[in-house]
């Protein structure tokens, strides 16, 4: 096989803003060799543009998150084709979720929480990785299991009309919450009020979030899932309930600048309203991912979530699209398809 | 009956450090009048001079603890003989712990969280208070129920020659943890290791306390029991081990000054480690204050937990001896006795 291997490298570490002269666009050969147990080689076929990939891309540090090596390429979630295995439970032609990298053929190792997982045959590559893939499943884990969210409790959730929030949010109805979602629009508040059916919306940009949020919450916030960090989650800690639980997915306000967020000031808050904040990854999941795919689908065809998807084509498109994540200009679940298999479901 | 009621008023609210100018001293009368469903009134006998009190003293905030009134007696946890009872549990001539406030004679509510219990029989007043009391009791709760210590983990523990620290430090030992010690002096880091059997002890005036951490906990820290808050929290995140667990039981750190402590910066650490920061009040345990006594009980009678105490006497002693808990004077638990009925243990 003498097929080319387009692959995408990390050309330097980004400084502030990520700019298109962070990335190198390289033609490799295939990638050759054997393969180690557990680990597979696979046909990308659609990535999933997530933001949490921006801290990626920092330095090696200690906040236990992985650091993509200066001239490789870029790390990213994948819908695959499998073409080689040395994996027990994985053969060639099955089509997986896992964690791939930005080329055409990609080598993924094998166990611990990053382990792919099949995509359950009548689902897409495309649905497997968006509507039905991690950032869909990271809500359903994080509201329900690391939330404990309860039938008539008050649910807050930032960055609300994003890929994982409205998840998160329109989850927190089929159960029964009151749902305030937090976003950086009017037409992103409108489109949680009005086709989401979410209770409230504060649009970040134009109100005072903490002043609205004890407005809109009078009896405290009892889930605050954030995807945002920063005064957003300081704004949250003031108005908790009692028993209180956090649920800290993601801290989208401090990727892609150099500065770390400042952290919540208050924490004796925490200590009298005996609250809880948790961190999570959606891979601490992976034996329950059947779960989750089976009742978001179920969900989903019953009407109860809307999904948006912001779906390019083309490999050349992988950089940019994957900035747009962070000008506001993205809306939806973030998709770029490299081959035409996308849509097959089996 | 015209006995005198002495009492210490909150005069003004502290600015910066405590000030004796704070406190005012006053001979009332005895209370009087009916009580209503659930209260009782009291002999006091003991009192805890607990670091948190100094945030009561904060005018009303949305933090979730109680502010006391201007004029009013300091609201203080307490060991008491019952005088009068409103209250179904409890009749006249009980012993009981409770929140109270500094005046010989009080009226306690009922009810809630902060209701009264009982002082087991063979319990001394300054046991109940002290060295069976609150603050052993909290370091209980938080470590083995919130913290979930488990055998083998590495404990690291934040103002650990205090009170409660100390007694945290120690159940750790027996839980057969290895337990680091964060403390203020090098006698105190000298106490924690020759004396309580911990494993390390840094002393965080003369040493770099992250540095020292990562040297101490090579697997990184299981649970973090902090009773400090500010840079030392920071310093035990940046080394906390995946799926592990904060403790936030004070944060003494910010008590005694007008800045509210800069909280954790580099919450993506929480979110990639899958670590949980949990706060907590050892009143959320009142149901479980028995099995708590009797355990510490139990371990403090087979030389397991060192304990030390700090006991004034006098009425007329309370507010300095309460200061002396944030200027690095005060040495074990600090109790302050205004009564000679203090050792009766029925």
């Amino acid at each position: 096989v003498s097929e080319v291997n387009r692959q995408w490298l990390l050309k330097r570490r980004p400084e502030g803003n990520l700019s298109e002269a962070d990335f190198e666009y390289k033609e490799a050969d295939m990638p050759s060799g054997g393969l180690k147990a557990g680990e597979i080689k696979v046909r990308n076929v659609g990535f999933l543009c997530a933001p949490t990939m921006r801290n990626w891309m920092d330095p090696p540090s200690k906040n236990l998150y992985p650091s993509i090596p200066l001239g490789q390429p870029i790390m990213a979630p994948a819908a695959a084709r499998v073409v080689a295995s040395a994996s027990e439970g994985i053969a060639v032609g099955d089509r997986v979720l896992g964690l791939s990298t930005w080329q055409d053929y990609a080598v993924i190792p094998g166990g611990g929480m990053r382990r792919p997982t099949l995509i359950p045959e009548g689902i897409s590559f495309l649905e497997g990785i968006g509507r039905y893939g991690l950032n869909p499943m990271t809500a359903y884990f994080g509201l329900l299991d690391v939330g404990a969210a309860q039938s008539g409790e008050t649910l807050v959730v930032s960055g609300a009309a994003g890929s994982t929030g409205s998840t998160a949010a329109q989850i927190g109805k089929v159960k029964g919450m009151t749902v305030i979602g937090i976003a950086g629009s009017k037409s992103k508040c409108d489109w949680l009020t009005e086709q989401c059916g979410i209770d409230g919306a504060i649009d970040y940009k134009s109100e005072n979030v903490e002043k609205r949020l004890s407005e809109l919450c009078p009896k405290g916030i009892n889930v605050f899932y954030d995807n945002v960090g920063g005064e957003i989650l300081q704004a949250a800690i003031n108005n908790m309930a009692p028993r209180g639980r956090i649920v800290l997915c993601g801290q989208i306000s401090s990727y892609d600048n150099d500065e770390s967020a400042e952290g919540p000031r208050n924490m004796m808050r925490l200590v009298y309203g005996s609250i809880r904040m948790q961190g999570f990854l959606c891979g601490n999941y992976a034996d329950r991912f059947d779960e989750a795919t089976t009742q978001l689908k179920s969900w989903t065809e019953s009407g109860q979530i809307n999904y948006r998807e912001d779906l390019r084509v083309g490999f050349e498109n992988l950089p940019n699209s994957f900035r747009s994540l962070f000008d506001g200009s993205n809306i939806g679940t973030l998709l770029v398809q490299i081959d035409d298999s996308a849509t097959e479901t089996t």
